[in-house]
């Protein structure tokens, strides 16, 4: 017989296609929102639909906005001449985390990768070529693609089709992250470090 | 200034109070839900509707089901004689991945907890008695809470409660699961292991 009913099946295989929740999560948070007090559970419907419905992405960087332009494209104290250019909207909450970075921001949401069926296409790269062609303010793109094959693509793609631009292209560091031990650092991120090596006197 | 806008904080934040989601899981799953074509997030949005009000307790043994008494319960071919006493729903769903269990269970809903204000009252105990006082069918009450401090009490505590009743109550085994070694084990569970040993010639 089947394990649990059809319409909790359904459920949890819904929470199930959220991505980072597995099925054991999927289970417990079904079972979780069956036990919910009604208004709780009305909350959480509503939650999905109001975020959806008052969300747009920003015209300018196409990071997700109430408002477009978003806050921050709109925040007449950033530096109009720096473009952090990140994979997600998630990436851009953790720039903004560091209260550092003082610059704008453009989304891509994602980066091209065959096994996943993305394509150039999918994410907003000709959006960030037409911003840089309209706006001769803008004098360097900071790619902070993830470290990773398809992020590497991305990475060495956008400096290439960049290029002719005279626009400056730069890469976030690779190397050995803050408080690890070289004991259990990987071959390649060791490779970086010494690659990436700095003067120090 | 704040990381999201409003709106999307409030779904990260929803998303984020069921169990088992972390922030940074609420926070990929909220930027996937912003993504998705209408019709998926309605799906979504129709399925926790769904599963709420197509979702009953079954009146015999508490468990979520579609109908009532439950499939399990209905269900002729089991044995009426044993009853499994499991915390949740998704321990029921366990057992009967096994295939072995043929007997029928009574789903607690949780055990008595001070640290999360979760009293007796909570839990489906009181059916239980009610339902055992009721069916003079019932020999054993095997008590499959979990292995930890609460589910021992709990174990413990329905022992106690049912020992006038002349009905059988088991226990779970304790010891080293499948595939484990000695070397990793904790202590506990080495000492039930140990205090548990069967003969074997």
């Amino acid at each position: 017989m089947a394990r649990y009913s059809p319409s909790i099946q359904r459920l949890i295989n819904e929470l199930a296609s959220l991505p980072g929740i597995g099925g054991k999560v999927a289970q417990r948070s079904a079972m979780y929102i069956l036990d919910m007090p009604q208004e709780k559970a009305d909350s959480l419907i509503d939650a999905i639909r109001n975020a959806r419905q008052s969300t747009c992405r920003c015209s300018i960087c196409q990071n997700f906005a109430d408002s477009d332009p978003c806050p921050i494209c709109s925040d007449s104290t950033r530096d109009t001449k720096t473009v952090l250019v990140v994979e997600s909207p998630r990436d851009v909450s953790t720039f903004e985390r560091t209260h550092e970075y003082k610059g704008l921001y453009h989304v891509l949401h994602g980066v091209f990768n065959p096994l996943t069926n993305k394509s150039l296409e999918d994410t907003t790269l000709s959006k960030l070529i037409e911003r840089l062609s309209q706006n001769s303010d803008i004098e360097e793109v900071i790619i902070a693609t993830n470290q990773n094959a398809e992020g590497n693509a991305m990475a060495l793609y956008i400096a290439r089709l960049l290029g002719p631009s005279g626009i400056k292209v730069t890469r976030l560091a690779q190397g050995l992250p803050m408080g690890s031990e070289i004991e259990y650092a990987d071959d390649l991120t060791l490779l970086s470090a010494l690659n990436g090596r700095i003067t120090l006197s």
